[in-house]
């Protein structure tokens, strides 16, 4: 360890890639545009004065940097977290105004870690496999990394070479030698972690002048680029820029890749970064936006807190980076609105002028039908968003057959989540997770995170023999992925997506099609929804609608278990849901309709006697109340083969304020399943008098084959894996 | 009735007070106000683009009028409604445009249900003692007829003598006697029915010259002045403008008498009503407002759905009808500009053009703390809202002592509710209706909404031996109030209102003092609440806290029940109520905390070994899902005389975009009882570290009554009902 402080010191004084300071947030010529940008009133100039305002509180005042002791939540974990920030801001202020003092603020606080972060071991509250020293994680120490390596570089011009070597050596070595040596497999993770280490390693790297940590940075410790930041962004992404952990965590994942890209671009534009895999990176951001509801949540499948949208200050900092590196993107301007501040950047300097100039912004991003294959080489399933409506009236239908998704995956292999309006009509749960909350757990993700929000249960997909996906297993559903048998999105009035699972039960296939239709004569888009179960074995299937809203109306009778309350079963998530009621259904159709904000949706069901309904409610064994009580309602079938044909329908309005109903009843009659075999599945769907006939071919999927069926008396010829029609009318 | 209907006739043909027409939604020259204010750009031009839209999509067809046979939610009613405002619409339409193609719609209309109204018996559906004839309830047909009155008078000038009496005969004095001999016991209510129908057959009187019907309006079918609109002027609202049914219904019951008075204003300016009892008309639409939340959701205490906000039609009239009336007052006008539409008459037009000259109006309406006595003579009882913070900040602390409210009047003396930053923290759970939802008991009251909500147990006041007030009879109920001992609202720092109660419950006294204390070192107001119960006899007394959001922490240990769940009771609304965890608590000091979207607020209770927690939710007993599954957290305590203190301290922040949690923990760290007994309750209160006082006298409570205790070893002395000392400092 000696020996190698000596050679990071040779390092340093040689200077090997002497550059010019800053380099790492902006460059000089960056901030001669922000100077100029803040000569007017506007969205950069509020920016300026909140982030000077937050600062100028701190001047003169002796912050505390305590000794690392609380987790998340906790004065310590929090006093740093705020330190980081304040040392970024402050150098950006010191930037901006030239004023000593900003850059004075920065280096007593550097200083204090300098004298700090030598001492440190891990953690009190470290639990995790990756532990920190001044957080409770690893993770949190990668930030502090981060933006104090950004800090630094604002203020290398103001400290002196003794002021810099003190502070690399005492604040920043200890953490990188922590990273790089005593987590080296952590750091050479490819994983949202890694990508944050890496980016602390290399940002430190950059803005100290030290090659060595640099090049770990960009190509793991051994140097070899098996992994490193390049590996993450190679490994990460699939071709169309989908991240494999989902919409939450690109959300997070985003502000390391920017934040080092854009130093990295400074520092070596010849590494073209941003241009990597045909830009990736740039892919990243606009699907990551493309996964949000209509107020700028993120879709919440794999772990995801709901309340995130992209105002966060992540796709605040991408949004402006983008904009600086792939030029300027009106599309994102809805977005830079919502979020009501820029960073104080080059990019934000022309986001801010653009937006100050716009005749007019859209309300809403523009959202569109899209598709997205998973996996580095794009062969890892994907998901697909079938999208209808514009603006505010917008209805999207995610199907999501993607593989796991490394740590933050969940266990719901042709899982889908409907969105009507900007509400949440099926859910998906998220992860049961109170960030930065001290009572809850530290803020790390509740044991029923995993217990309950990462099972089957919790989604809108098949559970077999109450027996999660993979038997709840990460290890070895990161192996597998579903396969989409067909698709199509360049209709408009009949999207489709196909897809096949073999994996997540050793006996049991999964197929699962789902389409959205635009009848000519109906306001709002129709899901319809097969699943095939097909095994040899008897089995007990139960499908989940995680719908949120109110019981209107349902066209069974139940029984309520209203004194009285029990589990509907005792492992892998089904001993969190009481059983409100229970019912048997009949031959023919069955449906359910809800109530959610001001429309009514209900889902008609092809069942048969031997089917069970359950409404249930989350909070069973939950004694630290650590689970929302939401309501599901599940379709139960039994048998070796068998098929849910499921249409749900958006229908009528409700407002409360003028205390009108209108359309209130479901217009689906009746559903009838014509053929159910190896080769096809075809059902007709009965609306308001008119018929809908929806078939597919389950073996035969190629583009051009033709299929022609005897189907009630008449034949029904089509071309290709799929077709619906409509009043006798083709759909397509 | 044949010579009843002579003597109409003779009236008619006389035409006693042969009247201008319009008169009655407004006058020739409002209505030249309005076409001048239509040549100008704006909210006025934007809500009669929105009026002519609706009626244009019927010019030139054949609207129906069918025969009545649904409830609320169902076709002919919704078609009725529908009708009846469109009648309205295109009245207005024909005023303001002069096109004829708007009356004879009108005209088209009315016709038919000249032929219609004749043949109606009561409407099939009807279940109330008031059954309709149109409408399953008499109600629904007052309010057709105060519209279709409406329209008449504009298109009277259209119509031949013969057509006017066509309608006249045909189509209102069914009506109008239907309500004024069948259903006359209703008809001479003090109700907001009344209100209703009085203003119903008043306006037809207008609009068809018909004096016998506006005397009976105005004065009651004998005429004698007991009853009709005039009585119900003065019965229905205390001095100060409080409406005894409470909030949302002074919204639903304001609409007819502004616009019966509004009519009778143009009609019969002599009258002065508006002017009546000190302008009552207009302290009832401020006060209306002054009890909304801050997005305009009037305070859900008695039967109450909370969706219902000042945007709502009623408030819109109103609004519009006030500021002609009364005069421009700018404090309206946030409530203008949320409601983004004016109605088409001169107040309308008036308010549109404030609104466009206007440098800026504020995001709230400005709220103030208030009080209200309840009763015609202001001497039953009353309501105060305790109110620290302002625009987004703001704090209401609502307490109230009136008296039953007639039929929609909740079991709930010495209740309190609380909402912070606009969110609901205590609430009350409003009336369990989904109104205008067939398949939710045709739209009416649910019976969970006397069940359950309307008893004591589903507010935040006691509950003796699982008892409701009253023992849940209305009858009685309405025969008694509590009393205010003391209050003060004039010095922010202290607000204190103190009531007693003696007739809830035959032989158990309940004293309530609510004070919101804002002291010098705390950003949020802090309340604290006594709560003292004198009995001779042994009783279990239940104070629930019906709290919205999430369990962040408890000080004690509690059982969790969490896999088999019961009822908290059988009868009186706890049968709906599942246990979820139930604790012993321990001598001192108990504290739960639970965070509302982005604060923290924790109850700090003053405990002893004997009394019980419980953690319970709503939903047992509900086999049709009428209810919501709402949390409450209930401290029982028994013993002859009780005495309950609870803190209640807003804290802390929490953004979860920015993963930042500030102040989770409570400051509270003891509560201890000084004095407890006849003469006095005095606690002390530990926060941070520094000591509250908190003294009352329970007998001698004259303002100018000296007192002079030893507590602790130390004197304390002051004057009047109550003290409040902190740090050593009087609040005062």
């Amino acid at each position: 360890m000696k020996q190698y402080s000596i050679l990071v010191l040779v390092f340093l004084q040689t200077a090997l890639f002497a550059q010019q300071h800053p380099v790492a947030y902006f460059t000089k010529a960056d901030v001669a545009v922000v100077k100029n940008g803040l000569t007017k009133e506007g969205l950069l100039k509020t920016s300026f004065k909140d982030v000077k305002q937050s600062v100028d509180r701190w001047i003169g005042k002796d912050v505390d940097v305590p000794m690392p002791k609380n987790p998340a939540g906790g004065y310590t974990h929090e006093k740093h977290k705020a330190n980081y920030i304040l040392m970024f801001n402050s150098g950006l202020m010191y930037q901006l105004t030239g004023d000593t003092k900003y850059a004075l603020l920065v280096k007593n606080l550097l200083l204090k870690y300098a004298a700090l972060n030598p001492t440190l071991q891990n953690h009190p509250q470290a639990t995790s496999t990756s532990p920190g020293r001044i957080f409770w994680q690893a993770l949190n120490d990668a930030n502090w990394l981060v933006y104090t390596g950004l800090a630094f570089d604002c203020i290398y011009n103001y400290l002196t070479p003794i002021e810099r070597q003190l502070i690399a050596d005492g604040a920043f070595k200890p953490e990188v030698d922590f990273f790089t040596v005593n987590l080296k497999d952590w750091f050479n993770l490819i994983h949202n972690h890694a990508v944050w280490a890496c980016a602390g390693v290399g940002i430190v790297g950059i803005a100290t002048d030290n090659k060595q940590y640099l090049n770990m940075a960009l190509h793991g410790t051994s140097l070899d680029g098996k992994s490193g930041f390049l590996a993450n962004i190679d490994g990460l992404f699939s071709p169309d820029g989908y991240y494999t952990e989902g919409p939450y965590y690109v959300r997070y994942a985003i502000l390391p890749f920017y934040l080092f890209a854009n130093a990295l671009n400074n520092q070596q534009p010849s590494l073209k970064v941003f241009q990597r895999r045909n830009n990736v990176l740039q892919k990243a951001l606009v699907n990551g936006l493309q996964q949000t509801n209509l107020n700028g949540g993120f879709y919440s499948y794999n772990d995801a807190l709901k309340e995130k949208t992209f105002v966060s200050n992540e796709i605040v900092e991408a949004l402006s980076i983008a904009w600086k590196v792939y030029g300027a993107d009106i599309s994102l301007l809805p977005v830079a609105k919502q979020q009501n501040r820029v960073t104080l950047s080059k990019g934000g300097a022309t986001v801010a002028a653009m937006l100050a100039t716009a005749k007019s912004v859209a309300k809403f991003y523009t959202y569109k039908p899209i598709s997205f294959t998973d996996g580095a080489k794009g062969n890892e399933g994907g998901v697909s968003i079938l999208r209808a409506g514009i603006g505010a009236q917008l209805t999207s239908l995610i199907y999501k057959y993607t593989s796991h998704g490394l740590s933050h995956g969940h266990f719901d292999k042709l899982n889908i989540n409907l969105y009507d309006g900007g509400n949440e009509i099926l859910q998906d749960y998220g992860a049961a997770r109170f960030i930065g909350i001290e009572q809850k757990y530290g803020g790390r993700y509740l044991p029923e995170s995993k217990n309950y929000a990462a099972q089957t249960i919790a989604h809108n997909t098949v559970v077999v023999d109450e027996t999660s996906h993979f038997n709840g297993k990460e290890e070895v559903s990161q192996m597998y992925h579903p396969e989409k048998l067909f698709s199509n999105s360049a209709n408009q009035k009949i999207q489709v997506v196909s897809a096949i699972d073999e994996k997540a039960y050793s006996n049991v296939t999964l197929h699962r099609t789902l389409w959205l239709l635009q009848l000519p004569d109906a306001e709002k888009p129709l899901t319809v929804d097969f699943f095939r179960l097909l095994s040899s074995k008897q089995h007990q299937y139960d499908l989940p609608f995680q719908y949120l809203g109110t019981v209107i109306n349902t066209s069974f009778k139940y029984q309520a278990f209203t004194n009285n309350q029990t589990t509907l079963g005792t492992k892998n998530g089904y001993q969190f849901l009481w059983k409100e009621a229970s019912a048997k259904a009949s031959n023919g159709l069955t449906q359910f309709t809800f109530l959610n904000n001001s429309a009514y949706y209900t889902i008609s069901s092809y069942t048969d006697d031997s089917t069970n309904l359950y409404f249930t409610r989350l909070g069973a064994n939950d004694p630290n109340f650590n689970l929302r009580r939401d309501p599901a309602y599940i379709i139960r079938k039994k048998g070796t083969n068998q098929t849910f044909v499921n249409v749900v329908e958006i229908h009528g309005k409700y407002d409360t304020n003028n205390e009108v109903s209108v359309s209130a009843y479901p217009k689906i009659e009746a559903i009838t399943i014509l053929r159910d075999d190896a080769d096809y599945l075809v059902a007709q769907i009965k609306i308001n008098g008119k018929l809908l006939l929806v078939a597919q071919a389950n073996k035969n999927v190629a583009i051009n084959a033709a299929h022609a069926l005897k189907l009630n008396g008449s034949n029904v010829h089509w071309i290709g894996p799929y077709t619906a029609i409509y009043n006798n009318q083709n759909l397509q």
